[in-house]
């Protein structure tokens, strides 16, 4: 059964996770050649500017700024596609599946805009996608949904997919800071890129939610039909009174089956303390896969950065040498085209939640409220106003629990609640998990 | 690539875990065949009483008491291998292989004490054997180890692989009862075999040990080698006093390298409460993987019970429907060849450690302790004596932690401190986890 014929692989981009790649491949050479049964060889590097001198890059190799020049080397087996976004991302690697490569990547972005395309011009082409990397870096929940998983029906799925946005809530909780403060010293750090809008109004989770999801429930899921809201409408405030009610604050993002229909949500959720995804802290994500014969599994650690994501990457390229890839990638292709499940209309969404008013501080500021709450049939399960709070500017912050009640009836009272004078700013609704 | 021609199963043993796969075998038919690329035929299943009727079981399949049956029917590609304890399992084991079947098992027992020459009869005849059920239910650690952070020096697995003692635990601190009573009741409830001994005395976490240990670092570590205690020597007082000091008492099992060379132990161990794995409770199970590149990564779940065991028994049969079983096999194989490395002698263990001891209420016994373990090189850190605690007897339950020092040096110590006459009955020791 030894396959001793090298497996010849090409490295698009020679950023944090390509010279993290490098440099396992490097360092880990010969323990990698025997658990693919053949020497990996990094044969060729395209990068931006060939003239830069690299760590970790093997003696004689080809570095160029030519992608074509991997296309065209029929030695090159395998493309390690590590440039991110969608252009030139996409054409590249359109053309690596047309030249008759297989590939490689971890670009999130772009198996969830274009995975479907791909993976048809793959399969036309007897060519193979590895992908673990593209979702929650290091923690190989790709191969759990795909393969550990494959003798259960999955019920649920329930992730901490931004690392960004849960080292800047866990970070306002222990520091007492708020939401600004943090992000600056973030994006100081390195934590949070310059422009972090998609990880902090939870698209990057998102996304990630979509691919896991399709590969799940075979439902392809656009962004569009995913409930999706960001972090940057909470206030520390926020993660005090939950941590006070027994909850923590966590960008969620949830696949759910109820009945044939899926819930698909990204949101700021309150989780019991006392469940694991809620003691996730600062960057890393959890996932977390209920399946009918397996029950509730759970997968945590380092979401993204160099030496986690190329980890992923690098048990993508071993598994391709040793020749599981080609069976997974028919598998999961076959898994696609099961019946899809539809998605539940968000105004059925069914939860417990939990409801902040900034208000006027006087009397019959709350039965105003609890009134049109009332009306919507939206149960008040606990109510909280702190005396503390802010009362220099006269208004209060008043909290309410509610007892389950569906997204349309909020969505009802909403329309009402902000006709109330007595409500100032911006109110925020988050759901509970149970 | 599609292969449509049905894989021929057998199935040995229909008890809790058997009846389970049948179970899935049969709900889950269409969904497996997809993902397998070709049928899943349960074709013959062995029992101890064929008379007994059984649910899940396909029409016209041929139930007999005789293992023969399998060996001789050469349409069984694969044989289930559900018979738990060495004998006959082993012998059964053999003969599947040595008539050209491949196997998969949830046995552990058997893995840890026969798999090498077991691999090496089916590497012989170039066979496979699965077995990601034999360690940790339905968490999919084996592939995790194998395959999914194949691009790491794996640094260190801690888990807490046996959830009986877990959930004793769990049970002890939140009902404030004592190890006994505990017990009692899981047995009654099924949680607890009649003879836990191998559950609580840490046999069945280091067997499980041993093997992941075995597939991380290429070093086989036999039971007699692993430093191990059970959890019977707890008090209820051990997990409260823990609790006060910000640490969760767990029976971990850990394999560590340090430098070269591998600590190998089962016991009892102080961790600090913020981290996942002091947060898994009841009988739940957790192993996280410290990897050089992915960091730490943690899997969850449950580690035993019919199905999430059934869960995994049938992702090993669907891989090796595919074929990738037939390769990552060969991987292993390779795998376990790498050079090992050395067991680290008990005596140079170097942890923190928890001491108590029950002693007499009286002047002095803290100054004759603390001189035996300061003449040995032991730093005390911090000391606790409750007025409260059985000042009736007369005794009083001291607690010391200590700095950083070795096994050799407490040993030392202990030699000594057993000839104080102020020292009542047992004292115990556990490590305290980093």
């Amino acid at each position: 059964m030894k396959n001793e014929t090298p497996l010849n692989i090409a490295l698009i981009g020679f950023g944090t996770v390509g010279s993290g790649v490098a440099r396992i491949l490097a360092t880990q050479a010969e323990t990698l050649s025997i658990k693919a049964g053949r020497p990996i060889n990094l044969r060729r590097v395209v990068v931006r500017d060939a003239s830069k001198s690299r760590e970790y890059l093997p003696a004689g190799i080809s570095v160029s700024t030519d992608v074509a020049d991997v296309v065209n080397d029929p030695e090159i087996q395998l493309v390690v596609q590590l440039v991110g976004g969608i252009d030139p991302a996409h054409e590249y690697m359109k053309s690596f599946l047309a030249a008759g490569k297989d590939v490689v990547t971890a670009n999130k972005a772009l198996i969830y805009q274009h995975g479907e395309s791909l993976f048809q011009l793959a399969a036309t082409n007897g060519r193979t996608i590895g992908f673990e990397a593209a979702v929650a870096g290091g923690i190989p929940i790709i191969s759990a949904v795909t393969q550990a998983l494959a003798g259960n029906r999955i019920l649920s799925i329930e992730g901490i997919l931004n690392g960004t946005s849960n080292f800047i809530l866990t970070q306002m909780l222990d520091h007492e800071q708020t939401y600004e403060d943090v992000l600056k010293e973030a994006q100081a750090l390195g934590y949070a890129e310059a422009d972090p809008a998609m990880d902090v109004d939870g698209t990057d989770a998102a996304q990630k939610l979509s691919i896991l999801t399709e590969l799940a429930f075979a439902t392809r899921v656009p962004l569009e039909s995913i409930v999706r809201q960001g972090i940057d409408c909470l206030e520390l405030l926020d993660l005090q009174v939950a941590q006070e009610l027994g909850y923590k604050i966590k960008l969620l993002a949830t696949s759910r089956l109820h009945g044939e229909r899926l819930e698909v949500s990204v949101q700021p959720t309150l989780i019991r303390g006392d469940r694991t995804i809620a003691q996730i802290d600062g960057a890393d994500n959890i996932v977390a896969v209920e399946g009918d014969a397996v029950g509730m599994t759970t997968f945590s650690g380092a979401g993204a950065g160099q030496l986690p994501t190329a980890s992923a990457v690098v048990a993508d390229i071993v598994d391709y040498a040793t020749g599981r890839t080609q069976l997974t990638f028919q598998s999961i292709l076959r898994s696609l085209k099961q019946p899809s499940v539809s998605i539940q209309p968000q105004e059925e969404l069914s939860r417990r939640y939990y409801l902040r008013f900034t208000v006027d501080d006087r009397a019959h500021v709350l039965a105003d409220i609890a009134d049109i709450l009332g009306r919507h049939e939206i149960s008040i399960s606990s109510v909280r106003q702190d005396e503390s709070s802010e009362s220099s500017s006269g208004t209060a912050r008043l909290v309410i629990m509610t007892h389950h009640t569906t997204e349309g009836s909020l969505r009802g009272a909403d329309a009402e609640l902000k006709k109330l004078a007595c409500i100032q700013g911006q109110s925020i609704r988050l759901p509970v998990a149970d």
